[in-house]
C-alpha cells in the first residue's frame, strides 16, 4: 500500500484526518471548560438568590436555538439536542452541589 | 430588586452570563458539525478499505490526551472522558450506517 502501488495508502490519509479531529477535540475541551466556568458563576448566583437549579423555559429556548444552529451547520439537530441535554444534566448536578454546600 | 434597592439585581447579571453561554454553545455546535464532517470522511475511508468502525487503541489514546487537556483547562477529567465517549458512540453509529449502506 505504498505510494507506488495501485492501491491508495489509507494510513497517511487516516492520520491526517485524525490530526484534525484531535485539534477540534482540544478546542471542544477548552470551550467546555469555559462553559462550566460560566455555569459555575450562574450556579453561585442562583444559590445566593435561592433560584431553582434548573429552568425549563430557558432550556426549551436553548434547545430550539441549538437545533436551528445545528441545521444551518449541517449537524443532526437531534444530536445537538442530545448533546445539550447531556451538558445541562451535568450543569444541574453542579448547581445542586453548590446549593448543598451552602 | 432595582439598581436603587439594597438587594442587587440578579436579572441583568444572569442574562449577561447566559449570553456568554449561548455564544459558547453556538461555537460548540459549529465545532461538532466540523468534527462529524471529519469522522464522516474517516467512516468512508474505513468502509472503503474494510477497516473496523471502532478502534479501541486509538480511543484509549484519545481519552488519555483529553483527560490531560481537561486537567490543564480546569475541566473535570471524568466529564471530559464521558463527553468523548458520548461523541464516539455517535460516530460509531454513523460508521456502521455507512458500512451498512455499501
Amino acid at each position: 500500500m505504498s505510494a507506488n502501488s495501485n492501491e491508495p495508502d489509507w494510513r497517511p490519509l487516516l492520520d491526517d484526518m485524525r490530526g484534525t479531529i484531535d485539534n477540534i477535540d482540544a478546542a471542544l475541551v477548552h470551550l467546555l471548560a469555559e462553559r462550566f466556568k460560566c455555569t459555575q458563576r450562574v450556579g453561585e448566583l442562583k444559590a445566593r438568590y435561592r433560584l431553582p437549579p434548573g429552568d425549563p423555559s430557558r432550556e426549551a429556548v436553548q434547545i430550539e436555538r441549538l437545533r436551528a444552529l445545528a441545521r444551518s451547520a449541517r449537524l443532526d439537530p437531534d444530536f445537538a439536542e442530545k448533546f445539550l441535554n447531556f451538558i445541562i444534566k451535568e450543569v444541574i448536578r453542579h448547581h445542586e452541589a453548590i446549593k448543598d454546600k451552602r
